[in-house]
């Protein structure tokens, strides 16, 4: 039941993210295998980065033919639908967030899964949650909007914790991941919503060497 | 005799790759230690990357001192005899396209060793082909050219297919080798030659945020 | 002993590598969260790497608390003191110096504890000391650093080959470990007092395509 869950929070986060990858190619002009490329990498490589990590070689997505399946697939639909898929780019912006709240989640539980220990696999969760879309940023060469945006990364950890805290009390796993998955989400669309920021530090020059 | 010549494909590719890689570092005018860094990230990278994923640690790119002194010895060529190397710049593209030949029919065949299905043994040849390249871009904060160029991950890609389906209709490897390979770099010249592209989406607006 | 030898200089050259990673950060007006994320690659990807190629997983990073409690206690000492921090920037580039000392030679003393030969140990020795920063310029996309400093990878391999030929003379840990790191720091103190520098090729054309 939980191996189901896990799958469907994984494909799901997958494709959202793909789609995510596939707008930035898009609009860097990438041709069509870039775009597949860039999709792979924003939907896969934070969860193949933390399978690496924790030992769980080949990853899920080199193994299953269906996250590839998935991420090509959002690639081509971006692709041949860009007009449409960028009309829809607010909405992108919540599937972006539903999709963070599914890896965070199933990063989380796959972390515990394997053995980590509860302070680690939080920020197991968190990876996988930012993993690719970091690295679809720094393919574009750009400063990744993960590390930026408004309380990106903060959202995965929090929903993450939640999971950790569930097992460690002995709360249904079913339970923990809706209500870490619903944490994550509602704290993304609040910042979102009402442009809620993280504090920077003091350097107020202006010039940056 | 697979073996041996995997191992000949494998460090024919390095080879090649390193030297691109030591191109691009001298054009951005690092010092000779970053000239060696970025033949070996060229050169090796993409192979890690796929030891890695499929389980085969240490890499064979970091238990075989042969790949190493290979990567150096692309370096300290193309350091000292810049300007020849750069006056062969059209050249070091065919090297590049037999590079890229080797690496994904080489492998494609590791991954199907260490036991990867049938479909996604050819995404990682490709990966491997061009994974180095990309690293190689990513640190001199470039959009990877792989992304961009003219069927450069196709040509690999489809290589990659023919040995995948050789070994499925259990043609000899050597066979598929040299067609795979041989498809590969036919591709890429093509595209150089005549300058084929894959098409590219729909964004006309000049102005990119 | 060697054990708990080689944990301090982990820890140690976390601690000031995750320093580096902070005020990076902080210059780039990433947020809190981007800080500690900064700080954390910085002071862990190399490590991190080397575990990974060596087939160490999970990472001692990653498995142990200690290497992300040292890397927020940096970034958050970074991000609330940043004008402090900043007046002491020289400081900080001679705990740099001692950071890259302690990881060139602790990595090369875990490489050669999991059995990589001698002459692939040094390297990773080295892919410790450098790994960090080269992800922290590269997520501000910036070329890395360590790329172009002087002599700032080639210290770290000299340290390392210290300790490598120290084992095979069987001379104690302790002994090559302080040599070791001991030469790293000298040649990197020396490269930035005297402003000495790698030689870089030829190409004295301006405009770089």
């Amino acid at each position: 039941m939980l191996h189901i869950l896990l799958a469907v929070l994984d494909l799901g986060g997958t494709f959202v993210f793909a789609i995510s990858g596939a707008i930035t190619a898009v609009k860097h002009r990438l041709d069509i295998f870039g775009v597949l490329v860039l999709s792979f990498a924003a939907g896969n490589v934070g969860g193949i980065t933390r399978d690496v990590l924790i030992g769980a070689v080949p990853p899920a997505a080199i193994a299953d033919w269906k996250y590839i399946a998935v991420s090509v697939l959002a690639g081509l639909i971006t692709f041949f639908w860009y007009p449409v898929t960028d009309r829809f780019s607010n909405e992108v912006l919540w599937f972006d967030a539903v999709g963070l709240a599914f890896f965070a989640v199933a990063g989380t539980e796959k972390a515990l899964v394997h053995g980590l220990t509860p302070v680690m696999a939080p920020l197991l969760g968190m990876l996988t949650g930012i993993g690719g879309g970091m690295l679809r940023d720094v393919l574009v060469a750009e400063i990744p909007i993960v590390l930026r945006a408004d309380l990106y990364a903060l959202a995965a950890l929090a929903g993450a914790i939640v999971v950790v805290v569930g097992r460690v009390l002995h709360v249904s796993p079913i339970a923990t991941t809706i209500v870490g998955g619903g944490l994550c989400f509602a704290l993304r669309f609040m910042a979102i919503h009402y442009g809620w920021h993280l504090p920077t530090a003091w350097p107020r020059d202006d010039t940056k060497s």
